[in-house]
C-alpha cells in the first residue's frame, strides 16, 4: 500500500490510504495550513499545491477546510489524488520534502469553522442505559427512539480543538433530596465519546437531502467528546432538551477523514425493526467498524465499537433534512454517545460508573465516577483500510481545568 | 424629536430616535448596503459613511452588519450620533438626499450572519398554556422554571429574513389514537411572536456575562417569527427537545434597534418569585414594553405584551453564559413565545386554538386552528419613544408554502 518515497512504518496509522486533512501552523510562523499527516510527519498542503500550481491551490489559502469542504467530491477527490501522486512517485520528493514537517514540531487548530451542530442519540446501549440510569421508572427506549434518530443543535461556538483546556463550567443542579436548586460547579462532569460528519457541500432550503445524497454533501469523519454535565443536565433538561450542560465545549479531533478512506471500513448497520420511513432507508451499507478507545489520565477506560451503532450518517442527515432545513458548509453532526453493548464498551463514565453509583477502578489505585481537575481524556479510534492497514483518526484530547 | 430637514411624520415609527439598522439592495444593483429606514425612506448608509469619510466607514461595506456589532458600544454610539446630526443638520441635506431612497424600492436581506441561535421559554403565561395543553395531567410550571430561563440551541443556519417564504416542512407524527407514527407534511403549522437580542462584541471562552453586562455586548433588538410544527414537535422532542419542528425556518425583521432606542421602553420587569440566584439578579430594569401585533392574512389575531415577560434578556444573557460558554458577534437569543395573561394576547396558534381544539374566527368568516397554505403571518411591534413618539420595529412577514 504505502509505496512511496517517504520512510513510512508499515503499521502507520497515517498510510498513503488515508491522508485526512487538517489545519495547522508552526513555532515562529503563525499563518494557518492546510495540512495532511503522513507517518509521523504533516505535509503542508497549502505550499506544497501553491509550488505545483495545482488549479486547487486557491482552496487551501484561508487557513481552514471550508473552501476545500464547500467544493465538492469531485475536487476532493482530484486533491486526493493529487496528493497521493506527489507522496508516490520519486520525482516529486525533492520538491516536496521542504513542504514535510515532523507531527511533533506542528500546534493543529480547529480544521472547518463549524457552522452548524447537531448531537444525535443513536446508539441503542447508550440510550438504554440512559434510560435505566436517569428514568428507573421507565427502563426502556423512548417510543419515537426506533421511528427516527433523536438529535438536537448543539452550540457551534464553543467547539473547540482537540487540546483546548475544559472549564469545569458552573450552574445549576437540584439533588434529589432537597427542594430547591444548588448553584455552583458541577460535580458531574462528563465526556461522550462519539464520531463526528463534516458537511461540505450545502442544500438548498425546502429540498430534503436523501440518505442516497450522503457521498454528495458529506466529506469526511472526526472524532468528538461531547463534554457534558450530568447534574446541570437532569435539571435543566426538561422540556426542551440539553442546554447549558453540553454548551461549554464540545472538542474535536484534528484531521478530518474523508470518506473515500473509509471505504474499507463499511459495514452493514445492524438490523433496523420495525423498518424505517421510506426516507430513512438505505440501499447502501454505512455502517461503519470504528474501534474507539477512551483513556482517562492514559489508562484504558473504555472501547466503544462504532460498527453496531443503529442509526448510520445517511440517516442522519437524511432525517435532518427532511422538513426542509438547509445544510451549511462546515455543518456538524455527531452521532451521539458510541457504547456497545459490554461494559468495558461504554462511551461516557455516566454509564460506566453507572449515574455515579458504582465508581470504577484505573490501574493506578485511583477510582472515579466522574472527571476531577486535571483529569485528561483522549478518544482515540482506527478503522480497517485496504490490505490490513489501519486508518487512524487521531486522538480528541482535553483536561479538566476547574473554574 | 423629529427636527429635521427631512419631511418626517410626527408619528412615524422610523423617527430620529429610533435609527435602526438593516441590510437593503434597490432593483439593478444588487450590492448589498447598510441602511437606517427614517421616515419612508432609508439612508443608504455605507454611501453616505464613505462619502463623510466617517472613520466607521470600513464597518459598513461588508454588507452584513456584522462588522459593525463586533465594534462594542462606543462606536454603535459614535455612527448613531453621526446619523442623527447628518439628519438633523440642514447644511448636510444636499450631500444625504442621494443617499435617501425609498422604503418601497428597497429590498432588505438578513442584517447579520446569525452564528449561534438560541431560543428561550420565558413567558410565565405562554408556559402555563403550553402546560395545560401538551400535559393536561400536570399542567404546571416544569420544576426549574422560575429558577432558571429555560432555553435550547436551534439551527442558525435556517434563520431568513421577514418575506422569505415559508415551505409546509415534512415530517413524523404520532396520533394520539394509534401505535405508530405517520411520515407527512405537517398538520399544526405554528407560529411563535418573539423578541430576538443580537450579540455584537464576543465574549471570552470560560467566562461568564453578568447581566451588568448585558449592554456591553448585545447591540440591539428584532422581531422572530419562530415558526413551529406541532405535531412534529410533540412526537420527537422528548427526551432531547425540539429539533425539526422547529428548525425548517426562523423568521426575523430586517431591522435590528439599538439597545440606546429603547431607554423609554425600559420597565422593571415582573416580581420574581422564589429570588433568582445572585448570577441572574439585575439592579437595572431591563422589561421592554413592546406592544407586539400578530396579524393573519390582514386581520389582528394577537396583541402580545412584552412588558410582563418573565425572565429578561441580561438574566437570559448571563444564564446562557454561566458555564462558561463564549459568545460570539451574531449570536441571536430569542426571547420565547410572547403570551399575555388575555386570550387575545396569545402570541402562537396553539394557545390561540387551545391545542387545535377551539378554531378561531377571523372578520372575513373564516376559522383557523392553525396555519392552512397561502397564509400569510406578518408580526409587527412598537414601543415608547421620547416625547410620546413610537419606536418601529416594523414587521416580520412570512407566507406559507405547500411543500
Amino acid at each position: 500500500m504505502n509505496v512511496t518515497w517517504l520512510d513510512l512504518a508499515d503499521n502507520t496509522p497515517f498510510g498513503l490510504d488515508n491522508l485526512p486533512y487538517g489545519v495547522f501552523s508552526v513555532a515562529g510562523a503563525p499563518e494557518r495550513r492546510i495540512g495532511v499527516p503522513v507517518g509521523d510527519q504533516v505535509l503542508d498542503l497549502t505550499a506544497a499545491a501553491a509550488e505545483a500550481a495545482a488549479a486547487f491551490a486557491p482552496l487551501l489559502t484561508d487557513g481552514v477546510l471550508n473552501p476545500l469542504l464547500a467544493a465538492g467530491p469531485g475536487t476532493w477527490r482530484e486533491v486526493r489524488e493529487s496528493v497521493r501522486e506527489w507522496l508516490t512517485e520519486p520525482r516529486y520528493a525533492d520538491q516536496l520534502r521542504p513542504h514535510l514537517v515532523p507531527l511533533t514540531e506542528v500546534t493543529t487548530h480547529l480544521a472547518f469553522e463549524v457552522a452548524d451542530y447537531v448531537d444525535f442519540y443513536s446508539s441503542e446501549h447508550h440510550a438504554l442505559n440512559a434510560s435505566k440510569i436517569f428514568r428507573p421508572d421507565a427502563a426502556e427506549l423512548p417510543p419515537n427512539w426506533k421511528h427516527l434518530p433523536i438529535g438536537y443543535h448543539g452550540r457551534a461556538g464553543t467547539v473547540v480543538t482537540s487540546g483546548t483546556p475544559v472549564v469545569r463550567p458552573y450552574g445549576q443542579r437540584k439533588p434529589r433530596n432537597v427542594d430547591v436548586p444548588e448553584f455552583g460547579p458541577t460535580q458531574r462532569l462528563d465526556i461522550e465519546a462519539e464520531v463526528g460528519f463534516v458537511v461540505g457541500v450545502p442544500s438548498v432550503t425546502g429540498t430534503p437531502v436523501s440518505t442516497a445524497d450522503f457521498e454528495a454533501h458529506v466529506f469526511g469523519v472526526c472524532l468528538v467528546n461531547d463534554w457534558s454535565a450530568r447534574d446541570l443536565q437532569a435539571w435543566e433538561y426538561q422540556p426542551l432538551g440539553p442546554f447549558l450542560a453540553k454548551s461549554f465545549a464540545t472538542s474535536v479531533s484534528p484531521w478530518v477523514v474523508p470518506l473515500d478512506a473509509l471505504q474499507h471500513a463499511r459495514v452493514e448497520g445492524p438490523a433496523q425493526d420495525p423498518e424505517p420511513f421510506e426516507y430513512l432507508r438505505t440501499s447502501e451499507k454505512w455502517g461503519l467498524d470504528l474501534a474507539i478507545e477512551v483513556r482517562l489520565n492514559g489508562h484504558l477506560v473504555s472501547s466503544p465499537p462504532f460498527a453496531s451503532h443503529y442509526w448510520t450518517a445517511p440517516q442522519q442527515l437524511a432525517h435532518m433534512t427532511v422538513n426542509g432545513a438547509s445544510l451549511r458548509t462546515g455543518d456538524l453532526y455527531a452521532s451521539g454517545t458510541v457504547s456497545g453493548p459490554e461494559r468495558h464498551q461504554r462511551g461516557s463514565f455516566l454509564e460506566l460508573s453507572w449515574g455515579g453509583r458504582e465508581p470504577f477502578e484505573l490501574p493506578d489505585g485511583q477510582s472515579r465516577a466522574f472527571l476531577e481537575d486535571g483529569d485528561e481524556v483522549v478518544i482515540s479510534a482506527t478503522a480497517p483500510g485496504p490490505g490490513g492497514t489501519r486508518i487512524g483518526f487521531g486522538e480528541v484530547r482535553g483536561t479538566v481545568v476547574p473554574s
